[in-house]
Formats: C-alpha cells, structure tokens, sequence
C-alpha cells in the first residue's frame, strides 16, 4: 500500500495526472518518461517522481512509465476503481448541469439521484432520473448505499440540509453552496466555490494590467 | 497602493474574506475583532492580521475591524468596484447554469454574451440573453470591451477557441474545459476542473474509510 502521509499539495496534483494518462492512453501511448509527462504539465520532471514515488514509484530507471499501469493505479488510489454513487441536492441549473455531465461517469461517479424542494420540479426527469422530494432522501440514501452527495442549493439551507444528509449516512459533501459547511470530522468536503473563482480571476486580470495603468498615469 | 508581492495564499483567502464579510454586512454588524472573524473562518486570528496587513491593515487596536470599509476595500482589490463584463462560450448546461448565477452580478460581473457553434441554439434566450454564433465573437467583443470569457466547451476545441479569443481581445480565462491552456503571458487564467474535484472528494472518502477496512481484514 502507500504512504498515508501524503501532503495535500501532491493530492491535487494526482487528478491532474490521471487526466493527462487518460489523454495518453486515448492516443494509444504506451509509455512516457518523467521528462515528456512533465513537459506535457509544466511541472517539473524531479517534482513529477518525487509526486509518483509517494506510491511506490511505477517508474523504471531508463524505460519510463506505462501509461496503462500508472493510469490504473492512480486511478485506485484516488477511489475510481469502485462505483462511487453520488445524489444531487438541488435540481437548479447547476444541479442539472452536473447531473448532464457524462464525464463524471467515466470517473467510476454514477449520478443516481437528483432530490428538490420545490413541487414543481418533481417528477421531471433529468438524464433519466426523476427528480424526487427531500422526503425521500432518507431512505434513498439507506437503499442505495450513497455515500457522496452534491450541494447545488442556496446558502442559507445549506448547513441544516448537510446535517441531514449526515443523519442518513452521507460521507462526502460536493458542496457547490457558497458557504463553509462545518461538518463531523468522519465526514469529508470537497468545496467549489465559483464566485471565489471568479474573484480570483478578477484579481488576477487587474493585477495583470495595473502596470498600464501605471504607465499612463505617468 | 497595496503591495503587489502578495502570496497566492493570500490572494486565494481574500475572496473569502470578502463572503464572510458581506454576510456581515448582510447582518447590519459595524465592526468585527480579528479573533471573532478567526473563529468564524477557521484561520488563526495572527493569520488574519498577518493577510490584511498586506494591504495597509484596516483594523485598529481594541477596536477591531470596520465590516464595511473591509468589505469595500477587498472589493477594489479584487477589481470588483468596476463593472467586469463577462462573455460564455458554449451554451450547455454549465454555460446555462453560470449565466443564470444571480450572484456573479451583485459581485460586479456582467454577463453580457453567450455564444455557441451548434445552430439549433442561436437565438434562444438565457435570461434574455440571446444565443450568438461564434462567427460575431471578434465584433461583440471589441463593441463590447469584453476582457473576460467563460469557457464551457468540450476540451478538443478549447485550445483553438481560446487562441481565437485572445485574438480578438479577451485576457482573462474562466477556463471549465477539462483542459490546461497555454495562453500568452499578458493572459490571465482560472481553472475550474470539476471532474478534478470530484476525484479529490473520492480520494478523502476513500482515506476517511480506509482505517475501518484494515480493521475488518485483521
């Protein structure tokens, strides 16, 4: 097995690897050295095997690493090699856009249900799957063994409806609401805050043209 | 001014900062100490102190924070005191789902164009907003002085699309193809991979879990 004590640093960067992999191995490469993967990502080749050595290193000294191999075990480390059933909180546009995303499945992530407050909604169907009353959820949840759930709802009911998911077995929170989610320590979060993001890149723009600026004030 | 060496760290909290304090605000509260903001945040309160003192410090000694003048002042930082206005490409359900986003507008981006390649969609409406073709992208972007595009397009178009983009003007990527893009230098960029998070989210279940399966297999 691997080390546990892996710093959330290399974490992040794992699914980036096996994103590339997957590009790999859909081009039908065998084999890639730690200097053309690292070309590829614009991280360096010494980050790149220290990164996959935390695993028990793939690499063979002159030959490289499979692509397959690596993909595969990459791929188990990050929990892909199991169906991971994942419900949807929420049948907005996010909630649907997500529950619309045939990558997810790919990943080994099957979308099997989509619940909502709201009486209108029920009933319609989303890729197939009926969107369902949050009266269901507990027992949906129990049945099914669903284990992660995706937050798309407002903010404001975001924390009580966590606390429920969590009374009925929920593990792992995709918490799209725009808030912190303060959660049991047995019980994981995944934020995606796109307003944060999209600050972050507003930032970024100004910061990027403020030397203009500069020159022009002068 | 602020200092412009400013840590991605930083940078990536400040966009929090600014959440919390506009629930504050939302909640008519005047001021704030850095040790209760601390607890609210779950960062340290010398951690606090440490990130706005970057930019001049706006607290003071036993009285604590101004929520608003915080609030005002991290908007500028982030640019958004200027009206950001923000074009999507492809017309999908994310591309849906982020035009429908209410709250990009109160932060100050305007979301002033949608556009897609398939014919089936052009002039439908998002929220009054038609549906263009690609071949008006040059046009509307510089009529419009349009410096931000979100990208929700599948990955095998995105490096061409966003060459094209640049082209016509665009220097800010809000980039959701599952895809790194390699943009000129002057070109800033933001990724939101959600098939990357995803995985993230698995890979903490999978840990979270782990030490109850090795207990089983003894």
């Amino acid at each position: 097995m691997y080390d546990k004590g892996i710093s959330t640093a290399v974490i992040k960067r794992l699914p980036r690897y096996y994103r590339y992999l997957g590009e790999l191995l859909e081009k039908d490469v065998v084999r890639i050295s730690s200097k053309e993967l690292s070309e590829k990502m614009n991280v360096t080749a010494s980050q790149i095997r220290q990164d996959l050595n935390h695993f028990g290193g793939f690499g063979q000294q002159g030959y490289g690493y499979n692509v397959e191999y690596l993909y595969t075990e990459i791929g188990k480390i990050l929990g892909l090699d199991q169906k991971n059933r994942v419900i949807i909180i929420g049948a907005g546009n996010l909630g649907q856009a997500l529950a619309n995303y045939a990558d997810f499945e790919r990943r080994g992530f099957l979308i099997c249900g989509i619940f909502d407050v709201d009486p209108g909604k029920l009933g319609q169907r989303i890729r197939g799957l009926e969107i369902r009353p949050m009266e269901e959820l507990a027992d949906f949840i129990r049945k099914n063994d669903v284990k992660i759930a995706a937050l798309t709802i407002p903010r404001q009911n975001a924390a009580q409806v966590a606390a429920e998911l969590v009374s009925y077995g929920i593990r792992a929170f995709w918490n799209f609401a725009p808030t912190d989610l303060h959660l049991p320590p047995e019980v994981v979060l995944e934020n995606v805050h796109l307003a944060e993001s999209l600050m972050r890149l507003s930032y970024k723009l100004k910061s990027a043209e403020e030397p203009e600026e500069d020159d022009r004030a002068e």
